[in-house]
């Protein structure tokens, strides 16, 4: 249990793959190989142009020393040549862009919308406006929406089956841009209207990306499937009356609930962070949201405003650029490493160089090594690097309280002592892992034994929650986690074995081949047992205590707990998220397409997901974290490497590519331009 | 008295030119002329082609037609020639593209900066560090700065005369922009780190421009003078002691005073938000700061968020969706277009058909017509173009009361009835003008008898701050007006004809010439004068009303009287107070440059100012308003103009070529560019 529960708060959300990185090509400049050849051309161009001219000329290098070469032989009219050629390219290049230019500009006229459409026949829903009451607590219930009739397409949807996804994070998108348009009526149910691309938040907190570039509006997402947003907070589900009650204030300040009904119900609210019992976080800045990023902006140069000024004493000038880390996780060590830029890069440039001497930057972390759930080396390479660029790293320490200005925390020393230190502070990031929403806790409570784990809400490995009527509810992303209790179904896979031996499932001996029976059963329920169950014979000689040459109960009782014990529930992070997300999408439009035949054969009711699409499995692709001026690339088992510039470069082309649109890819490559030319922000707004 | 202080309101802080606008030039695609010469060139190859091939080939045309004429008479070798040269054209320019991004590249890497620069010998000057106290109140003063020994430049400062900047607007930045770095050690106090493009505020409510693309970090401006920045805000002034008082809150929420030394004073604080003595400002929203921007962003997407409900009434919606702007100057229209640009260009494909029908957009002004300071026409145009955008313009009504949920109005009828209204608003601009800021109430108190208007701090026209020793203070932009008192100095007009004549200036009789010098002595001291002092001898026999040929002091000063009334007060604009600011730089550099002159000449004492440098003289550029798909442009004098896309693009382009950094410039372009490809951000964060 422990054990889960670390590796689900180490993984975090952020700095994971989502796609294979591109192998990162920097080409240099010349090559000695491509600099013989242009000397060997040269010297063959002297030898052939004295005695017969060329009918076609060789190729030619545009360089000052080629042209006086040539200058000794036919002078003006090689010479004249040249520059033409030069001048028509140079042309023909300043064409180009004009054009695209001028191109621009005329569609740029034709975005500007001069009329209102006239809309005289506008139809809504008489529900929309009036909303009939009921479910258990009697609140309106959205049956229709205020653009059910807008449109043809929208029309059509009345009688699709009605799919309601709570939360607008990466597995929602994920789900969102995979799905089908036409086979469900989609409504999506957030309180934030936008798709935040967490991983690179903390370049956000510096000004190194603009807060517009890392956000995506959700309704355009939704758009994709013509599906309906509502702006609000999902509080209960209602399991049987198909109903999720959601809150939102109203415009008189009043909470108001109202219900939303489901045919299908992804949940995916994310979580929150976690206080780890630790007094004093409103002390603390975190990073969750875009807000976070804003005023995380502000408190920093704030900071740096305050230690300007003359009635600021020594004591507190030194405290105000003390900033405090609180976590060695990829959020941890990134907003390390770009508050570390910052300084280094822009601070210089407008504050006093006092300043830049007497900023100090702290990493608290609990484990022995930030970004622990890397590859040792790849912590290694982070740490030293820290350690070159004056960032403090604070290995096995555990912060035990914040005050408003210094925090306290102990230090395990190498012989086992702890020390208690205290460490004067401006700023304080808390980023130490989640914890669950108070929305899943109340679904939790509500579904009892089925659902055991305090951290997440259990789903099975085909994603339904547990506890709920099968195929109608299903949980993805942080919020979640899927259950690979094998030796629990250890029953159910006996009972095919068990009926075709007529025999009781507890007393039956396996031999071989029925072992493998078995194995192929657990492999396809857990996909993520796969790996365990790869030498099947061996196995089965290793537990097969009595050398019977068959396994009884027991001895596969033993085998598969043991199993279990080995599997790790999935890291906390965006790429599980959008695995989850786009093995929903893929499920969903083969259940819809599936849906009239498995009516006509009488299946609705059994294990219709089952039959129909296989179960989830989760790939690693690795993980990427940015450390200062260099990243380091995590690919799993043993495999991965840092650097520097270049895989910064590498490190900013997986996410540009992994980013949620085109917009988002814009605006970043945007940002990054901007901080070349211009620097980071220095202001706060 | 009044005049002046309506012209002061009326013309607020926007929508001015500061430059003289380009002719806008947008070249169609083909003219009728070039498809002639196209056909003609065409026939005339057909001609030659055939008997003999012309050694150089005349230009061609990439177009199909063309190559399948051309296929007739010598095809494969002449296409291949086509095909070939497009190729290299393109190549070509793919090429040139593709070396701009590598050399972006490599620019790129070269700003990442990888090691602290060691600053071992850092000096900190001891009075930084521990500030001595005095002063009145027995404060800190800032008589050195942490960063006094950072460099060479900065050493040389020390000695300089301290210029000090109050406010870091469009006054003070034209101030810094246009100083020579040489000459000062100046220091701006601001309690904002950024400068604001103030006239392109409203683009930014509603996303089609970003927020840090309208501002600048004020150090990077201050960098070029070598200053330094304070932020602080300015509480008060000891114009005997030559000190500004400060104060800002330190890190321990404590109110924090202390002196800052000048021997140069330039006030330019701006102005706050005129309340006009109406109740409920609170549920109104302003427009003065990029904060105010976010804010208001956010409340109109929340508001249409909340239309969406089920739980809202129609009632509610209609209320919510009903938009009221308060003042119909350029600000207020402005946002009135942006406004409905979003709901129009934007709202329309995310939000349901309902919303956009619901939508009322009203503007009430308290004058005849919108954009009163411009031509009647311009205004015309812009009423009209808000009746057909279906924007409800309520002119002569001035609001009494803004409530949560509606706003109260008296509306004058053109019989010249009142009538009371009230209508239910969901969102409310205040944009009525501007009134004096509490640290100019506190100088002008300070000053008393000197100081008689109570809007703005009064300066003579070399904007020397009224009642404070000559030379030490100036004041520009917002909070500062220029006094035109004509008539107040006839006695130090007269002074010197006495002096000739032997007698007492009040029983002097003025010949005509003695009048023309009167004249030029005006028109030196009060240059905004001279358009009324063209036809002297006209004057001259309209006022000699004893036809005496002379005119004596009674009629001289009924003249001036008579000029005075006509003059009105210079407009509170942003073109204003950047004239100013230049105005002030090239006074203080030819100051610094002539200083060693004067002192050997012992006139230090005197009117230094007057002897080194003209009276400061407004030059009305013109002013612009954004309306909504076109745009109205006023040069004065009745000249102007109002059109639709195309003076857009020219409205953008004049505030484009004033933004205050090539940085703002890039980012403002590339937002217009997001605006074409993306639309605006329907999020609030």
């Amino acid at each position: 249990m422990l054990g889960r529960r670390v590796a689900r708060h180490a993984g975090l959300r952020r700095g994971q793959l989502l796609a294979p990185p591109p192998r990162p090509k920097l080409s240099t400049t010349t090559t000695p190989r491509a600099t013989t050849t242009l000397t060997t051309q040269r010297q063959l161009y002297f030898l052939t142009s004295k005695p017969t001219r060329p009918t076609t000329p060789p190729p030619q290098f545009f360089s000052p020393s080629n042209i006086r070469s040539l200058s000794t032989t036919k002078p003006p009219r090689r010479l004249k040549l040249v520059i033409q050629r030069s001048l028509a390219w140079l042309g023909s290049s300043v064409l180009f862009v004009s054009l695209g230019v001028i191109g621009f500009f005329i569609y740029d006229a034709t975005t500007y919308v001069d009329h209102i459409s006239a809309s005289g026949d506008l139809r809504i829903p008489h529900l929309a406006l009036n909303p009939r009451r009921g479910g258990p607590k009697n609140l309106p219930i959205l049956e229709e929406y205020l653009d059910d009739e807008d449109d043809e397409v929208r029309k059509q949807q009345k009688d699709k089956p009605r799919l309601v996804i709570l939360g607008g994070g990466w597995g929602s998108v994920a789900l969102l841009k995979d799905l089908n348009p036409d086979h469900y009526h989609v409504t999506v149910i957030s309180p934030t209207n936008y798709f935040l691309f967490t991983p690179m938040l903390p370049s956000a907190t510096v000004g190194t990306l603009g807060l517009r570039s890392l956000v995506e509006p959700i309704r355009r997402v939704i758009a994709g499937v013509r599906g309906r947003f509502v702006r609000a907070k999902a509080e209960d589900v209602d399991f049987s009356a198909r109903l999720v009650e959601v809150s939102q204030v109203d415009c008189h300040g009043v909470d108001q609930r109202f219900y939303v009904p489901y045919d299908k119900l992804v949940i995916g609210v994310g979580s929150v962070t976690n206080p780890h019992g630790v007094k004093g976080l409103e002390h603390c800045h975190f990073l969750k949201d875009i807000d976070d990023a804003r005023q995380i902006r502000n408190k920093v140069i704030q900071n740096l405003e305050l230690a300007c000024l003359p009635t600021t004493t020594d004591e507190d000038r030194k405290r105000l650029l003390s900033f405090v880390v609180s976590g060695g996780g990829p959020t941890g060590v990134e907003f390390a490493a770009e508050l570390y830029d910052l300084l280094n890069e822009d601070l210089i440039q407008m504050f006093p160089r006092l300043l830049r001497n007497e900023i100090s930057v702290h990493l608290i972390q609990s484990r022995g090594h930030i970004l622990n759930t890397y590859d040792e080396t790849l912590s290694k390479y982070a740490e030293d690097r820290f350690a070159r660029d004056q960032v403090d790293v604070l290995t096995n320490s555990r912060v035990s309280e914040v005050k408003e200005d210094s925090i306290v925390f102990t230090q395990k020393a190498p012989d086992g002592t702890v020390i208690t230190k205290e460490l004067p502070m401006g700023f304080c990031l808390w980023s130490t892992g989640v914890s669950q929403a108070d929305f899943c806790k109340t679904i939790s409570k509500k579904l009892g034994a089925a659902q055991t784990n305090r951290h997440a809400l259990e789903t099975d490995t085909h994603l339904r929650l547990n506890g709920t009527p099968l195929g109608d509810v299903y949980a993805i992303g942080d919020c979640a986690t899927v259950q690979n209790n094998v030796a629990d179904h250890i029953v159910s896979f006996l009972r095919h074995l068990a009926w075709k031996h007529g025999t009781d499932p507890e007393k039956l001996s396996l031999h071989f081949s029925d072992w493998r029976n078995v194995a192929e059963q657990v492999k396809k329920k857990f996909p993520q047992a796969a790996n365990h169950l790869k030498r099947l014979d061996k196995l089965f000689e290793q537990y097969d205590a009595d050398q019977s040459g068959t396994l009884d109960f027991e001895e596969l009782t033993e085998l598969l707990k043991q199993i279990d014990s080995k599997l790790t529930s999935l890291p906390a992070t965006a790429q599980r998220a959008h695995q989850q997300g786009q093995y929903l999408a893929h499920k969903f439009n083969k259940l819809a397409r599936a849906a009239s035949g498995l009516r006509a054969n009488d299946i609705i009711e059994g294990d219709v997901d089952a039959a129909v699409y296989k179960a989830f499995e989760y790939k690693h692709l690795g993980s990427l974290a940015y450390i200062g001026n260099s990243a380091v690339f995590d690919f799993g088992e043993g495999r991965g490497f840092g650097g520097g510039l270049w895989a910064v470069y590498a490190w900013r082309s997986i996410y540009f590519a992994q980013s949620v649109s085109f917009r988002t890819r814009v605006l970043m490559a945007m940002d990054w331009g901007k901080r070349a030319l211009f620097g980071r922000d220095l202001m706060s707004y």
